[in-house]
């Protein structure tokens, strides 16, 4: 086999935590983000050389996020992680390609000025990609605890010489969603209008469809996605199956930490513009 | 010095996690439930000797723990405890005191069968304590997580060679409130309620006292519970200072990690009498 | 835009934990592993209409692991999830590939049959796929923390309007070094001998070769794997940057969190096999 | 009952993380420390009325800390710590005691500069309190996972309706050790010698003796502790029991996470002074 030779890389910030405090007269409001930077392009002189030159520093990618936070309300992370990706572009001749991932962290008001942190753990997610005069956006969500007591069974399922496993007409499903959605344009999207209704499709499917397998359920939220935001070209969903055993009655059940099962998939658009794969 | 000698010990098993359904013909409900059992008694055989005929295996007090859950609803979980207590005292001779605690995961109804996380991993707390014929209830809540964004300083600190803090009349209070109560009785309370009640009265003193330092609201959030909840004899409050740094506005702060405040307090009523520590 | 279709997906039991024991005369050796499985193939139907015909249960997966794991000593795990991989396609008909994924967490002897948890949290890991007649293996390992105190610099670097890094030449340099690398085949290969080239390649590198940026560092690393253990294509490092920052002396330093540089980066031999991405 | 007053208090600041380097001529030393400050004294002011004029900062506790780890070697941790406590008794007036606990993190070297981490996430542990002109020391270590294969039986025990559990000649044995043990004076001790006979008798007791239950292992290495550090008055052990489940054969466990065995205990020299609890 031949030389030796520098493949794919790619470099940046990551788990920048931010708050940003919009004081209005009548109340305050809030932002909680976490923002990570990867850029990829030209740094073969800094792998192979140790030549720097090319290198924007993490520590100034950090100061920029900072920057853009401090200038203005932030607007949706779509908006903010697009404009921090394009900014990374311009102002690092050497990357072809910046991408900027946002964690959003949920707060719910207790007053004017108090706030109480939201749902189990649940964050809102973005991730926008420039490269070029191209971009692109994708938006999820991650940890949303979700569990039903009914509508769910496990039937008719292969077997083979290890299989012990009964059929169930009736289990526990619970899962943590995490969900990551490409928009099929990275402009004009009504991104938090678009997160609700995604996330409330997602929610709908869950509750309200029976489940024959995990692997169904996935498919039937992420086609419930698809239906209710047109813009949306393809969603990933990850689903650990988080096994609730009965204890001797329908009532009672073990709640097991690990092996879990653990469902991915991927629901698109037929001819839906292709895009960076959804593994962010 | 003398003889080697076996001082205080106890044992139990651990983080028994277990959901029960009660299924009514409406809809369900389900409790989430996280139990460690503790007994303490006359174990010195076993320690000294390996001799184990007193000691009732941490897996037969899990059973015990499945067997209760399953016997009915639950109910709330500081009855849920006394009652394991004082079968655990009740069926191992050798146990002089039994502590049995529940964290309660809080879910939030989607619909008739389904159910999402609830608020940000806060968790119900119940710790029951049996002994001979007396029995102590203490309750509480973890990670519940707060913000404010208005009426906290921290001036007039004392200074010393190595200060270099500047006086603030106006900063981010951020803490994961962990608060434990413990009840002057272990009988006659509506549990559920006194716990609501508690747990709105913190919320309450934190959002709308003004603090001058976190100590402060410390002692205002345990007052609070004492004055809203007149069964409850003595509080104490865990509180970690989760600092928010100024990034050269007064609307954009950098959230950092380690190191952090941790301030710790009881507030309790005087004269009440005197129970078990809360640092379970 | 059109229909919307099911695309990739797959499914498995996922962090399945054995301890495995092999009792000999003198001493007893034990084997530590987490196995996650992953199956990819013809699910449509699963996913489309509920159907799991087609579907073996993560529960039959997880007990043929640990059959397999029964069978006898379970050998190096990249030969262990070759022939469960292998296993995974015999036996499940819809299934075209199959991944099967083994942490193996490191303990040292104590005596003939004790033993003391390895170092660091490090893991050593494998990666074995079988699609058809054709199978790759990967191997690598995770969480191995390394520090230097001397041969770090970073200097020259691009600025913009954000940057305010000092350059330095002489910074600690402290990382948590993922890597995974590719093997060209799947057979032929001394497994453990393979790994621990590799492994002393990467520390060797980490602390014998000047640093001018992580990112040299990360491919030294890397061209030092390739050149100590012929029979690897590919290896993708991922290092995180843990920050020290210097507290007014060269001596003294303030370890972060977060945020946190991230260099990530692949080398490889040029005209070597392709294969399946390095991102299990 | 009567008026809601103030009880027990305490504050500081938690989990400052360093790194300090020593710099010789032929190689470097490493200390990596996480410190935590506790100061416990008149500070009803500060939460009655606001009045902070007696609180002296947590961000002056942490410069505190760093400016002592900067004026030279730091010393053993005991010594360190016992440094700073009696430094926080001096420069805060209304502080009655000074709680300063100090973990370090293992680095075992690769070469003059370069350095591992050390075992399995295992911790060296310190807590030194000052109060007046009395000290007391205490140490410990936390997270030394060990196992053995044999030598470990669970027979004889209590039964109830509720065992189910059958008696083991033959079982793995396995525990993360939590141990911290209180000196009898805090002054006249090579604290690193005492540590390492210490964290050895530990070891050769879980090795070399039989077990009968987990509870005479506990009570077996605490005993081992007095007797080979004549200046430990007292120990206690934190010995979580992670079950190893037999897979059908005696070679092959299950390693469940939850729930578990948890096996606390002291262990103490009769006729020792007492001293402050080793709950921290």
């Amino acid at each position: 086999m031949g030389a030796i030779v520098l493949g794919d890389n790619r470099y940046g910030k990551a788990e920048i935590r931010l708050l940003r405090v919009t004081r209005g007269a009548a109340a305050h409001d809030i932002r909680d983000l976490t923002v990570s930077v990867a850029l990829a392009g030209d740094f073969a002189p800094a792998h192979l050389e140790g030549d720097n030159s090319a290198v924007l520093p993490t520590d100034s990618q950090k100061n920029a996020v900072y920057a853009f936070a401090a200038d203005g309300p932030p607007g949706e992370i779509e908006d903010l992680g697009l404009r921090l990706a394009r900014h990374f572009l311009a102002t690092s001749p050497a990357a072809r390609r910046a991408q900027v991932r946002i964690d959003e962290h949920a707060w719910t008001r207790l007053d004017a000025h108090a706030f109480q942190a939201g749902a189990g753990g649940e964050r809102r997610q973005a991730c926008a990609i420039a490269e070029g005069d191209a971009a692109w956006v994708a938006a999820g969500l991650a940890d949303l605890l979700v569990l039903k007591t009914a509508g769910s069974e496990f039937r008719g399922f292969a077997r083979d010489r290890y299989t012990t496993l009964e059929e169930t007409g009736d289990r526990i499903l619970a899962t943590a969603v995490t969900a990551r959605w490409r928009y099929a344009s990275a402009e004009g999207h009504d991104w938090a209008a678009a997160h609700g209704r995604a996330r409330q499709a997602m929610l709908d499917a869950f509750a309200g469809r029976h489940s024959r397998s995990l692997q169904q359920t996935l498919y039937e939220m992420g086609r419930a996605v698809l239906e209710a935001v047109p813009g949306v070209a393809e969603i990933r969903l990850s689903l650990p199956n988080r096994h609730h055993f009965a204890m001797g009655s329908d009532d009672l059940f073990h709640v097991d930490d690990r092996p879990y099962g653990l469902i991915e998939g991927t629901v698109r658009r037929e001819g839906a513009p292709p895009g960076p794969p959804l593994d962010w």
